[in-house]
């Protein structure tokens, strides 16, 4: 019973996973996989050391078997195969209006609570979404990402037929894309990093390099100068800024994904001459992982095409350099079954 | 028959209108009353020479007695008071989806063709809405910002019961605060002009000074730390920018009125943190002139309070020149029945 603790800047190391026995509405879980997202690579390089309490579990994207019940659950039973929405809800707030995904008190499980990157795991109850039958637990820890993509395409309001220009081509990138997709729109992803082109090419999607030619000409060529109606900006670079008011038309949607640490130029010209509307998108509420384990168990979404690399959790520290290293990877996913 | 002409950077002078016989589908009006905005002091001060033909009649918050029809009207009759929303579309651009007052061939009446402050003047008959009968020629000139204020209160949705911030309290500010009032809304305004702070006041609304205390912990504290549902920002500055992100709650909208003619540093993150929304407004649709008129007949509109003089037209050189050297006015008007 193995788990993955970010212990200093740089470094992960393995220790043991002690099964903690569920309270009142919580559920232990036994691990499957556990995919490595931008925010564990922040924690790994040592940007959230402010926030994060070492050594901590880290892990968000989980999948896993639920072994025990707490008292008064019901909504799941042992031996179901599970996805892991890893919110912990606080006491509301006024200023949350009711949206406890982005409230005042949102604990982040595997941020600011041990996360999922280890064997036995005890969450709330609440946390938990069951895989479709035809869904793996190797794919079903791609749920969350995917539920980022279908929460970031909802508050987008994507309609079938609309032109969608996603700009960055990491995974939450790619998996707006292909949400955006599913809707029915036109996809143009604008990427620089020329594998991570190949991979977009190869998934069935448009894919642009912006240092390469100039994003709003060639947008404006492929849509007859109607433009984009919904732009992602998922890069979190100001070039990304710049890009997402240069390529939407008249009341288009510019919906915000990626963080942005220090504050952006922004051409609020553009956001009056054209009615635009910016959205920010934060995580997901619980429809939203819904909707990516119903595509998912639909078969909509290509999760194989998008596994780059599964190691074993002894390995731990290998994957975190290899992301590192190599930017043009998609998913890369610890087994935590062991 | 007078006519007000903008000839070159900071002259405005008196000249002949000449009445143009209505073609088909259009009206010539005898114009009463004509407000000047701050669209037509960026005029005056010579901002916008690159886009005007000069000599240019200015002019376009007006209103008017119906004086001649052209072939094929039957919307309005001879000696209707009436109202003109200055729009005049052109061809349907694919980017535009649709949204004609601020598609790619708008033409801004007052800018790009000759405007309403002059005696006889000729508009396309769609343009018209007649006033309420208990509203006279006078109040009449204001249904254009009162419009704009519409406008920009319906994008932003706001509903009963929810906190409006709005940034800069000059003419169209205070039209957002008592349009916003109308809905129910409890209503801030942050203001740095104190004679201006008065005038709030004294339309009841709450007005504070963000030069002499902190407008986010004030809204805090105004609101028990709810904050803002939503934002006008009005200011077009970047004090007004900087404002606008601090006190707004959870999935707040952000409506940008202003002005920005340079980009302007965002807080994206906040974006993204608390799902907050930003919307560009512009001008105004039918709907917006017909609730504007609406709200005046019903006398919900201090519309006496918001004028601070009239002037003749022949003193219109006068007129701008105070507007100019002072900033605490709310409405000037012409009156152009000569």
């Amino acid at each position: 019973m193995k788990a993955a603790n970010y212990v200093v800047k740089g470094q992960v190391k393995v220790g043991g996973s002690v099964p903690v026995r569920p309270g009142e509405d919580e559920v232990r879980l036994e691990v499957g996989y556990c995919g490595i997202c931008g925010t564990d690579m922040h924690i790994y390089q040592g940007h959230m050391d402010a926030r994060v309490r070492t050594p901590l579990t880290i892990g968000h994207e989980v999948s896993a078997t639920v072994a025990e019940l707490g008292e008064g659950v019901s909504s799941v039973a042992v031996g179901d195969r599970v996805a892991v929405r890893p919110l912990k809800f606080g006491e509301a707030h006024p200023f949350d209006k009711g949206h406890a995904h982005v409230g005042k008190n949102l604990k982040f499980i595997g941020i600011d609570a041990p996360g999922g990157m280890q064997h036995s795991w005890t969450v709330p109850a609440y946390t938990l979404h069951k895989l479709p039958e035809n869904v793996s637990l190797q794919h079903g820890a791609l749920a969350e990402p995917a539920a980022v993509a279908c929460h970031d395409v909802r508050l987008g309001r994507v309609q079938s037929g609309e032109t969608v220009v996603v700009i960055g081509g990491g995974p939450i990138g790619i998996l707006v894309a292909l949400v955006a997709r599913e809707k029915g729109a036109r996809v143009i992803v604008s990427e620089i990093n020329e594998k991570r082109i190949d991979k977009i090419n190869t998934l069935g999607l448009e894919a642009v390099n912006p240092l390469e030619e100039d994003l709003a000409e060639m947008v404006a060529s492929k849509t007859k100068e109607a433009m984009a109606d919904v732009v992602f900006e998922v890069s979190g670079s100001q070039p990304g800024v710049d890009a997402m008011t240069s390529v939407v038309n008249v009341r288009g949607r510019i919906v915000v994904v990626g963080i942005h640490p220090q504050p952006r130029q922004i051409d609020l010209f553009r956001f009056f001459w054209s009615e635009l509307e910016l959205i920010g998108a934060r995580l997901y509420e619980e429809e939203d992982f819904e909707e990516a384990l119903s595509l998912m168990g639909e078969g909509k979404l290509p999760i194989e095409e998008l596994i780059t690399k599964v190691y074993p959790i002894d390995e731990v520290q290998a994957a975190f350099e290899t992301i590192e290293n190599h930017p043009e990877g998609i998913k890369y996913l610890i087994k935590c079954d062991e």
